[in-house]
């Protein structure tokens, strides 16, 4: 099987953001491998963060309308093309490649370097609930700042760098 | 949107299992629904217990043969049609569509009553690691005795009772 | 080290639940042993597990009550004896060992037959949110009914069996 | 009930590792607040966080030797002082109280600025499976380089911040 590969172009032109994941122990299953429903986990954070790094924050519109029901998944696609190991370091980038009416998908893709580990696709909608029935959950258009946030041409990436606080202070 | 209806007779032919889910607080996220991830966590959960209820003990084939690499996923599609709630009985169906030579195709269908909650397809490999390489993963054909098992067509469910002991101890 | 004995005659006397959980590829690390938190998640399932054998429905409160905030943990104390690994069965057996005015104390073993695998003490609270801010969170006396339900001195497991549906319409 | 106060000084002179959580949507339950098992995932992240910070990367040990288990968990204690929400940064503050032959303390605390959320203590060994048993699990003296490396009085924080690519071109 030839190795699938990560063209980090195929989001050029669209609002991008990555996060990187060590894969620890606790990600791993018995065959030392990723245990496949952290993937969806992990896009479960991606969607947050690509919101956040355009200034949409899911969270807080969710503190401040108790009827907002953020952005439920409605039908996914994913391809496991090669396993991460224990200390991996995989790049999670994630962008929104079709605006719907009320639906947008978001494609996400896993990758070590070049080498191309997962690669989703994602249905999801802008959702609320009914003021008088906390249980209701309705699809309604995205809101308009939101579109316009995430239209920008823009990579946003969430870096994990060790600070060392001594080595700082002794700069100071 | 007109509701989705699950069809019990759509894996007629097929050798089936089914497990039943309490829909639990810690399965619930801030808009009270199934946080979609679990939904592929119970996917793993269906398919070992798939192969147990055919007799094929995916567990002990691990600690019997540490080459075992048990049944890696390939691809997944998944459509989420409605939601559930806390404390909704949720109804797992598992079953294999499709034999390749190396892999195979399982389907899983969440449903509560005749109501379709998500509909998921999976392809899926047997997989082992070459004896000198660990970490290696290879896509083997499955064993003629692993379909021989699961090719009966029959429906296991794998049913969750309350039973009272002292209730019991009374009849004794 | 000599071995730790699980006693089921701990809980005599009070309201017991008890749940079977099997090991599945799934709750296992790199080491092929249970990844810790998930023996924490299967306490959150076993305290929802104790109310409802007991007759009290957290779930459906929740539904019923939005200001309802169930049970949140305030302290915990685990001992890990030993390990467990694929493919084993777990019993783990849950009960209420003290009643304060707003807390109460919950006991957790996990055992295989009579090997002690983990001892837990939970203190929990009865909780509310105040009807005009949900964000708030406040413990109150547990509602008399609830201690009536949780004070009989019975043991009630939820046990999963195999159902085969064909010799099932075979006895018809 | 007054607030309990988070003191950074309490792991003077001890080697510290930091890092900040996001407190998300999918880290929260029907409450709004962290669903607890969460916390304990946190505090195995937060303990290999630990020990790569001060350079013993248990991941790569991993890959190394086969035999290695890693710091099993033999004893936890936790208390949950206050709740955390949606959106909160949280941090979390890990470090080693006690060296004794074979086990050790680690020290967990949780907060927002200067609010204290949780407080843990876990008691972790050094662990190896018998060269001929690999499902045997064995306590042994913790490697005198790794007891070493974690005596250094520092503090390192791991910091997620975010990159914007274009402004980077720009000063290019």
């Amino acid at each position: 099987m030839s190795e699938a590969i990560f063209d980090p172009q195929e989001s050029a032109g669209a609002f991008t953001a990555r996060q990187n994941i060590r894969v620890e122990w606790g990600h791993c299953d018995p065959a030392r491998i990723i245990y496949n429903p952290n993937y969806f986990r992990w896009m479960e954070t991606g969607v947050h963060l690509l919101f956040g790094a355009a200034g949409i924050n899911l969270e807080q519109l969710t503190r401040e309308d108790h009827d907002f029901r953020a952005v439920p998944l409605v039908n996914t696609e994913a391809a496991f093309l090669a396993p991460a190991r224990i200390g991996d370091f995989v790049t999670h980038t994630v962008w929104i490649s079709r605006w719907g009416p009320k639906a947008f998908d978001i494609e996400h893709r896993f990758s070590i370097k070049d080498r191309l580990l997962v690669k989703a696709t994602q249905v999801r909608v802008w959702a609320r609930a009914l003021p008088d029935d906390p249980d209701s959950l309705r699809s309604i258009p995205v809101p308009q700042n939101v579109r316009a946030a995430l239209s920008d041409a823009r990579t946003v990436t969430l870096r994990m760098t060790f600070e060392d606080h001594d080595k700082e202070e002794n700069h100071g």
